[in-house]
């Protein structure tokens, strides 16, 4: 009989005898194997992390024990085990189980995530609010999203702060050799003990002795570890934390001790967890970092799995920037790249090849960024900061302070920017125009196609003040063939299309009416096609329609609104894959404003969007050629 | 003769023999003094600052030289020697030299600066430009800063980034002990080891032995300060980063040492100077905080400065949201007040000292604390943030991931929402509705007078989901006496306002029009004296006007905007104290979208405004009667 199918609740859990352990982690693991395989999700990291949440439900009972996970990505296992057992296989889908811990899904999620850094400073809010009694807080945070700026503001409050609070750095030995910066190599230090003792168990099992002239090596390592064991203890009680570990994360014993003794300590503890990215799954043993986030995969011949370009119909945004930058910066020095830990997502991978010297990976460090690029523009250089639209959110502050009002040079490159999917409210990209467009000297565009986005990055770099370029996950309807893309072995060819002009702040009119009195339908790029579909229904219904490629959210091509509207124009539509509070369709009706032409804007309603795919996205909200081509508004 | 008088330039301060700068350090000090009381500004921070400038000066040269101040109101003294001693009379005032560094008042400003933790940010991106030759780049960042998320974010990141920086960390004594946090309690440590030689140099100056009893207490001093030396030395090397200090930030040649062993040395450094704030004033060294920045004072009898309460014949907005949490927090144990370093200018001192269990002051950690206060709300608390405006972008993301995704009933207390004045572009606070407006589940008001802020605080912490409060930096029109509130030594007496009745989404018809066919004013909240002026001036031209306190920027009074449209409105005129791109006056024109109803807005338009009186600022954008009033355009 199968363990998981008689654990509905964490006290289940804690009721299995410790030798039935490993079981039950296996069967967690063949459960994620099967429902990631079909519904795609994040893989690695999830497979890393089975025992060390087994073992936080043997020794907490949530919700009266809360656990905060960061980016909560990670948290499989713990749906599993909290009562979401039966419904996993929803896992990512429209009104399914969320690919992150979210608290309206179960009691047990104490807190949402999805942006990385916000667990201690959540835990470290609901410590200060317990008065005496009440469970333990726990915070579950990554290697990389301690680097965060908001992790470090909040280890700089936990002693202020007040209250008990237990951190679980959840340490892949694999993320270390990608992340940046001085607290992930001193993490790396840190596990070299593990790794020593691991190296010492098997000499001694071997019935060598350590001075033996073969381990010499192994001496200095020791020496090492001794040394950072030190510094360790030292850094982590500076911050108030008692330090434990670093501990094997996938063995039970080691694991529960640590965590019972940080549960009985009456200081804040910090338990380091070593743990290993993809365990249990050879190829995502071999490539945690390809296995990340997968789509779905055959589970009998995971290595066909291949993610690569080639394996797509169609090139995807992220690609076209990635490629088009890098051939662009063979003809301009000035051109330097940043991302923060998206390498891989934003199509960077082919510059940081081609130009590691003028590339950056600053870790998940948005704020940081978007100010190391101001430095770098106000130095000459050419900075472009390539960031998913809604991580962009931790940089608005900087992109206004440290950009826009220096009017510096900076190019933004906003990836995902729309709704994105599976992944979704926490990671939908639909605020970022709002936010953006009340920032004077800031030129905001969104292409229509992959062609239109090359053109549009040559026109940004040539832009001298600061310009942003929007583009959703999705592909653009033009195949790679038709774009002429090569990829990056062919020595970085500029694409054709980077020779498009693009005019700044000039709409395209893409089909124009039969006559003046016509309807006007202002879209933005990836929703050229539906303005498409919309306008073959007015038409059918006997309107005048025309559509425009609106090209530029800022500056608007206010010339050619007006000229519309003095044309006769009986109303104008907009469509964007944003939020329609104050977005584009805003700024399209401040334009217009004094015409007496009414405006109708169709974006994202004003509410949080949930999980789903955009088609179905699309129609929950009404945003279908069905609802609006039926014209009853006009 | 002056010595200021004849430096024009930082290569006149490197002619300087050694001997004349104590001499330029008093001019210098009588500079600032002679101004800052005449038009206001920081003084403590700059009074602590004279002698570090100078010998930044001595040794650097900017342009060539890149000086990266942090915050950047510190920078007195490098203004008055990089050429603009004959302006300085007009600091902070309309067209004058600004308050802050600033790159397009001098080449010698290398960044700008106005919100803390920038500037290792911008020196890693200047660094790392920098092909080989080019000047040296330093950032001078104070205690407070060096805690802030991006900076340590840039601390992570300083050996990946590439490229030399050199780091001061102008460290104010006094600052210490209002400093939260472990960074700072480790740089206080650190201090001891100046206070300590201070000490020491006394005690043998006055031929007395370091181990007489008396001095038994300053053994335990030695001990920690060398263990504090070893601990530092060890956390900055962490960091890729030499360490020099402490430096006593009044000692010229101490400091020129320290600084040219930093310039000449191959690797990063950091300078660690310690600097009294007020130095050389006496009211300001005795109280520092209470002369951080100030208005105009008597220089002749400084004393009489106290800038207390009772010296306005106004309350401002601060001050009455902090006596109204005061009160309404004796009647609810959930309510808990978070700062961000500005508990003085949010007015939440009253309830520090009355209620200091549940009071943060998290630093300048802006996202840390609103993730902080999500995790206090979902712990059963009702959190309110106390913040300013401009300073809250810091925190949107946190405020869109943490706080509304998850419907949490925290209060956002948005403070120097508008322009502010003499402090100019960087902290103006216009964009908190475009970029707050777009984020599902956010009530945000505005109100029109002292009294309606307490009431608008009362009814948010009784709204089970986030709220906003905006409100500007100028008291309202209603006087202290009228609204009968009372200070806190008066046992936190609930203000009589916090009864008046708010209703959520619902304005207030301030001024009902003779009849239907009425231009209406919406007007949000400051703005509402300007309206009765419009008001007057339209009728004066035979409109009929009425007038509506709009109270909620969200959720609108849809349904009043409807009646009063569908009775004939003849057009709608929008008043805020706000950046007009995507503000609230977008918010109406969508709303009354459909209706044909011409919508006009008013508020700040699509450039940076510059410092100046609110009055001045209004006159140049055309925010006037005058202007407004003629109607033109109706």
């Amino acid at each position: 009989m199968n363990l998981l199918d008689n654990i509905n609740a964490p006290q289940d859990v804690q009721a299995l005898s410790a030798a039935d352990l490993p079981r039950l982690a296996q069967e967690v693991r063949d459960a994620i194997l099967e429902t990631v395989s079909k519904n795609g999700g994040h893989l690695a990291s999830n497979l890393g992390a089975v025992e060390l949440t087994i073992a936080l439900l043997r020794v907490f009972t949530p919700p009266a024990d809360r656990v905060v996970w960061d980016v909560g990505h990670q948290a499989y296992t713990w749906k599993l085990l909290t009562g979401r057992r039966g419904r996993f296989h929803t896992l990512r889908q429209k009104d399914g189980i969320s690919g992150f811990v979210k608290p309206n899904e179960s009691p047990c999620d104490a807190f949402i995530a999805g942006h990385a850094g916000t667990a201690l400073s959540a835990a470290l809010g609901m410590a200060a609010a317990r008065d005496g009694g009440g469970g333990h807080v726990i915070a579950v945070i990554g290697d990389a999203s301690i680097t965060n700026g908001i992790s470090l503001e909040a280890l700089n409050n936990l002693e202020d702060a007040g209250g008990k609070v237990i951190v679980i750095l959840n340490d892949n030995e694999m993320s270390i050799a990608r992340n940046v910066g001085t607290f992930s190599r001193r993490l790396g230090r840190m596990l070299t003990s593990v790794r020593y003792n691991r190296i010492k168990a098997a000499a001694e099992a071997a019935g060598h002795r350590l001075h033996m002239t073969a381990l010499r090596g192994v001496y200095h390592r020791i020496e090492q570890a001794v040394k950072s064991l030190w510094l360790r203890n030292a850094f982590f009680e500076e911050f108030g934390l008692r330090y434990i570990g670093p501990i094997d994360g996938h063995d039970f014993t080691a694991l529960e001790n640590a965590i019972l003794s940080a549960r009985d300590d009456k200081r804040s503890v910090l338990v380091h967890v070593a743990t290993q990215k993809g365990r249990g799954f050879k190829p995502a043993e071999r490539t945690p970092s390809q296995w990340h986030g997968v789509g779905a995969f055959d589970l009998g011949a995971p290595d066909t799995k291949a993610d690569t370009p080639a394996s797509h119909p169609r090139v995807t945004y992220s690609q076209v920037m990635g490629e088009a930058l890098t051939a662009l910066a063979e003809r301009d020095a000035r051109i330097t790249a940043i991302t923060a830990a998206m390498c891989a997502g934003t199509g960077l991978e082919p510059f940081a090849r081609r130009h590691p010297e003028r590339f950056h990976d600053v870790g998940i460090c948005e704020a940081h960024a978007a100010v190391f690029a101001a430095g770098l523009a106000a130095s000459g250089r050419r900075p472009v900061f390539a960031v998913y639209s809604t991580f962009l959110q931790r940089a608005i502050d900087c992109v206004m302070h440290d950009i826009c009002l220096q009017n510096l040079p900076v190019v933004l490159c906003i990836d995902r920017a729309g709704v994105v999917g599976s992944d979704g409210p926490t990671h939908h990209g639909i605020y970022d125009i709002p936010m953006l467009r009340c920032l004077p000297n800031l030129t905001i565009m969104q292409p229509a196609d992959n062609a239109e986005l090359a053109a549009m990055l040559t026109a940004a770099l040539a832009h001298d003040a600061p310009a942003a370029i929007r583009y959703p996950r999705e592909p653009s309807e033009i195949r790679n063939e038709e774009l002429g893309i090569r990829n990056e072995s062919q020595n970085h060819p500029i694409p054709n299309s980077c020779a498009l002009p693009i005019l700044i702040g000039k709409a395209q009119v893409r089909l124009a009416p039969p006559h003046g009195n016509a309807i006007w339908i202002w879209a933005l790029g990836d929703m050229l096609p539906l303005a498409a579909q919309v306008a073959e229904r007015l038409s059918a219904r006997g309107e005048a329609v025309g559509i425009v490629n609106a090209r530029f959210i800022k500056p608007l091509d206010t010339a050619l609104l007006s000229e519309q509207a003095t044309d006769g124009a009986k109303a104008f539509i907009t469509l964007e894959n944003g939020a329609v509070t104050g977005g584009f369709g805003s700024a399209v009706r401040e334009a217009l404003s004094g015409t007496g032409v009414p405006v109708h804007t169709f974006g994202w309603p004003d509410r949080f969007m949930p999980q789903g795919t955009l088609a179905q996205l699309l129609e929950d909200a009404g945003l279908t050629a069905e609802r609006i081509g039926m014209g009853g508004y006009v």
